[in-house]
């Protein structure tokens, strides 16, 4: 009986493929196109070298994904070819924002082939090509449908905050791939702030040589990661805060702060004082030649000054800038920034360049081609839209905060307090953009921060609003997660080392068991426990711990449906996970003594093993279909105290448990 | 109980630090020495850059094994430092045979002093501390201690193929890194063979341009794998094998070929017939060229010819060729291949190379300053050992035999037929090589191939005869083997992707327990049943089995434990396992139908399932201490058909089960 309704369930889950994010368009045809060690690309036309780059890329990541080599891609003819592609730019152009990057993809039982008008077009498909290939019972294939794709938003980020703590050239790298497996467009890179300034300057060395510790991305690095990005059709956004965040500025060229020096590297996280003094031409002289200097480094046509979270106490504390405020008549150190940014728009206008800052540069005084990221709320978007600038929504995507995917996929650009918008005015709203800030996060930890969560944000931002569906958009997430492997992503290899470290003695099951039934928490409770540096270690249960784990999330799913329909198939799967939690603390508990990284959790272990037994007890009401208030008011104190995030992390187990102590209640 | 036996059994294993080789001599102080963020670095002399960075890229290995971030490594003062590197060799020099790699480390609670004669020894001491550093009561931490080691074989190599299957840059570059970690020497690079010619050679560019798909090596990235190489202590050994195994030379140049033409890449694996023309006196201008060019790229002082496994074939069917033979008196095809050999001699010594082969080119006839290296048996070693060669042990160190790491661990290059040797002649015997023939193995499975047996392989060679107890190996293996994934190895890392891969529906846990209790199986049982090419898929559970699994060897031990002192803890512990593999194969059946590539596989988790009941049944008898010889023969089937391979693996689960129905038969 349980054979026949898990293989029933298969046969329905290969009925809609696992594509994220999902296309405007898919008609299914009958069969399935065969992908084996035969395989053979053709090109319609003639390719550009960008596109023939593309081709292999993918033929590699076909190899990697399905294990079968594919070095001798190129088919001898079109005819012979397995897939055609079939792109109608033919030669290199430059990334622009609102490019074209719609395709077709019609696979057949004998041929597939992809027509795209662009090359990033072509891109986007070849990567659903890879979605589609899955074993199935006569080995791996694709099956049979034409797909009409195009996104919904034109701007698609990931904003990656590299200075907090650095990331290497290879984090950078395998981001950009896994960026472009879920067809997400912008990178957004945070080059500079308070803890460090990250990009080699030749004009002011004094910038990257006393505002790092030496790492730091050298020129060539830079146009290399340009390169890369390109190639995966990937528009670099380079930001330089300013005036605030600038305090790494100020260490080698003090002359430019609003408060006399000396400065240093600020190891610790947070805002900050340092601000560039906006009443000094030396300033603007000196951004000009910066910026004169980076627009060589960086081609896209937007240039991200930050702008964010200026606290304004040195400028308060200056009476020269006071002085400037008062003769101006600016009336306060918010009119001050805007002057700052009026001031800087037409040096980036000489450099070819268009300004985008964080939603605190929005002033009326500011011409409407300026392009805004709310990250404060998205009522700020909403604003922004409504006075005619084009706008971006971060807030709600930030992936520091560490929250599960249903959150963020949920969260609409044009939603919420933007939907009472007129059409043209929603028309202003390009899209958004995923934050990956880093206070918290090392070049291991930032694979399971960013993925699989920023697939769910790409589908937002790529496919129709109605596409909303939370449950369907996990079932799909678990196995887009699992091929993100193969593009590049750790955050699912990283996991198991990174639980070994914790406690090399103990058994890894046990470990996995604990950790899969732990959330993560955010940046808002972090420090609460603990003051970090950028030398915090980052190698506890809480920097581990992914959270949105498929074992809690099934579940809640199996625990609701059970009370709604009990039948002994899920009761049995519903228990097994509960015994497991009761009785994993007894094998770990032994294990306390040998590491101390172990031993700091393990009276979350045995919360765990009592929310086990709480919830089999429950389930054993359930079945004699007693309720028994008391002995659920017996189980307050439990999960009240489980619903509190502790030692830096939440316990996922209480959700489900809830339900059955609240449905023993009734 | 159970308790305080697994905390007393921790607080032993902690008593003695997994490391691996073994040092020739270790005394325990009192107390640890802590990690934190705080570590730092000191060189007590001037330190060449290629020790600067080796302490460089220490730090770094040490942050991704305990990470903790530790990028600020070097200390203030000598005074300052936590760890002080006293290297009496202050300029940089070409690594040679024989190098002394010994070194001291001292660790006291408060500073660690490392002391040694070359860098090389100081990285080899560098590893050992790595080794040493482990998470505990109080967070990570060296255990105090004196450690005085060197090793007892100066050649300690692993010999990489990437021919039959061609093996990018990332993978010889962690493959040298892991091999740094368990202070393996040589880097043994057999780059062509008649699959391909994988180097590029400007002064023959036909060589690598018609004998590859364009998968070869470039003179830069040659370069740079030396040096990589070199960094680490690593000598590297190229070999071009002649003259047999040289299909790929005489694609582009017939003219050197001892039958007409034409040749083509061959994409199977076996002995072919193509062989260089020994009579002719193109081929010496054509191999004094070539070697000519390579030794501008290879500086070592050896140079592997290979000169194994030339079939003579050509040979005999060419009249010139034994006209040749006849005029010179050479008797046969080996008296030509000493012939050739004999005028490669003086070629190799022009370009400052001194000739090394596989044991085919052993003949009296070759001076005493060549060197062998014996694969086809151990006694070829121990005749050239006798005759005054010097000689190497691969034979036995195969490790696309798949054996188990226990089985190449007993392989003493001194041992065995080579034992009777007098002291003098076993002082000809300079170590060995593990060899990594990749016929049935990709970029992706290579991991899992090589390691983590090559550290046991390496520990023969580094430590002492006497240090061969191999259940005392497999403990501390198993820690090692974890280790080595933040070296760089992904025989850990690729794991779970494989096996994800082969049914992406199916539960990993199921699909892991399974694949835990298989073997895989080496050249010799791979092509009985089917034929491989370089273009066969190798991703099938055959193909992501590691084998010498834990669960398996800790069962079995614990088996024969219980057998002879039975507990209730043992008992548990075993039937835990068994019940897991009697309930496997329902988890895993239902997914069948989805997956061709689990679908093949079930008639095997079938007999698991099998395995553990009879394991079960047999647990019973014996815990009500019955004997049962009729139950007993009616497992005979079961365990004789498990005990063959089928499929391409072995059956492991059927060695602790086999103990349990001896012990009821008895």
């Amino acid at each position: 009986m349980r054979f026949v309704w898990i293989a029933l369930l298969c046969v329905v889950m290969k009925g809609e493929p696992a594509l994220m994010p999902k296309p405007a368009k898919l008609e299914r045809l009958s069969g399935e196109q065969r992908v084996d060690a035969s395989f053979r690309l053709a090109f319609q036309r003639a390719a550009a070298p960008r596109l023939e780059r593309g081709a292999a890329r993918f033929l590699e990541r076909l190899t990697r994904q399905t294990g079968i080599p594919l070095k001798l891609g190129l088919a001898a003819s079109v005819g012979a070819a397995n897939l055609i592609i079939d792109c109608a730019q033919t030669t290199d152009a430059p990334l622009t924002l609102g490019e074209n990057e719609s395709y077709r993809l019609q696979i057949n039982v004998e041929q597939a082939r992809l027509t795209a008008s662009t090359i990033t077009g072509a891109l986007r498909g070849l990567q659903t090509y890879l979605q589609l290939v899955d074993v199935g019972e006569r080995g791996f294939a694709a099956p049979s449908l034409i797909i009409e794709d195009a996104p919904r938003f034109p701007w698609r980020g990931i904003n990656g905050d590299v200075t907090s703590h650095f990331m290497p050239v290879p984090v950078i790298e395998r981001t950009l791939d896994t960026m472009e497996a879920v067809k997400l467009n912008v990178f957004h890179w945070h080059l500079t702030d308070d803890q460090g300034f990250r990009v080699e300057s030749k004009v002011f060395p004094k910038l990257h040589t006393l505002g790092t510790e030496g790492d730091y991305y050298t020129q060539a690095e830079i146009r290399h990661i340009v390169e890369y990005a390109r190639d995966r059709g990937i528009r670099v956004l380079p930001e330089f805060d300013m005036p605030g965040h600038s305090g790494t500025w100020l260490i080698g060229y003090p002359e430019l702060a609003s408060a006399p020096g000396p400065y240093s590297i600020i190891h610790t996280f947070g805002v900050y004082d340092p601000a560039l003094d906006p009443t000094k031409e030396a300033v603007y002289t000196f951004i000009d030649r910066l910026i004169g200097e980076m627009a060589g480094l960086f081609p896209d046509a937007y240039f991200h000054i930050g702008g964010d979270e200026v606290n304004g106490r040195q400028w308060k504390q200056s009476s020269t800038i006071q002085a400037f405020i008062k003769q101006r008549g600016l009336k306060d150190e918010a009119g001050m920034q805007t002057y700052f940014n009026q001031r800087v728009l037409p040096i980036l206008k000489k450099h070819g360049k268009r300004m985008m800052g964080w939603d605190e540069i929005l002033h009326q005084d500011l011409p409407k081609d300026i392009m805004v990221e709310s990250w404060q709320n998205h009522e700020s978007l909403a604003v922004a839209a409504q006075r005619g600038y084009k706008g971006l929504l971060s807030f709600g995507y930030y992936l520091d905060h560490l929250k599960s995917a249903g959150e963020s996929y949920v969260v609409d650009p044009v939603g919420g307090p933007a939907a009472t918008l007129t059409a043209e005015q929603k028309q202003n709203i390009l899209g958004g953009e995923a934050c990956m800030w880093t206070e918290f996060i090392s070049p291991e930890t930032i694979d399971s921060r960013m993925w699989p969560k920023s697939a769910a944000v790409a589908e937002r931002l790529w496919s129709a609003a109605e596409v909303n569906d939370v449950a369907d958009m996990y079932r799909r997430l678990d196995v887009v997660s699992h091929r993100l492997t193969f593009a590049g992503a750790r955050h699912e290899t990283n996991y198991e080392p990174m639980l070994r470290r914790i406690a090399p003695a103990a058994p890894l099951q046990a470990l996995r068991a604990f950790a899969d039934a732990l959330d993560p928490t955010g940046i808002e409770h972090r420090e609460v426990f603990q003051r970090y540096t950028q030398e915090t270690e980052l190698n506890r249960m809480a920097d581990a711990v992914r959270g949105d784990s498929a074992v809690v999330r099934t579940l809640e799913a199996n625990v609701r449906e059970w009370l709604r329909t009990p039948t002994p198939e899920r009761e049995a799967a519903i228990r097994r996970v509960l015994e497991a939690w009761r009785d994993n603390d007894a094998r770990l508990t032994p294990f306390g003594p040998t590491s101390s990284l172990l031993r700091e959790f393990l009276p979350l272990s045995k919360e765990l093993a009592q929310l086990g037994a709480a919830g089999l007890e429950a389930m054993d009401r359930l079945s004699a279909r007693r309720t028994d208030a008391a002995w659920a008011r017996g189980q307050a104190a439990l999960l009240e105290r489980n619903r509190h995030v502790r030692l830096e992390v939440r316990m996922a187990a209480v959700r489900p448990v809830q339900l059955l102590v609240e449905a023993v209640n009734r």
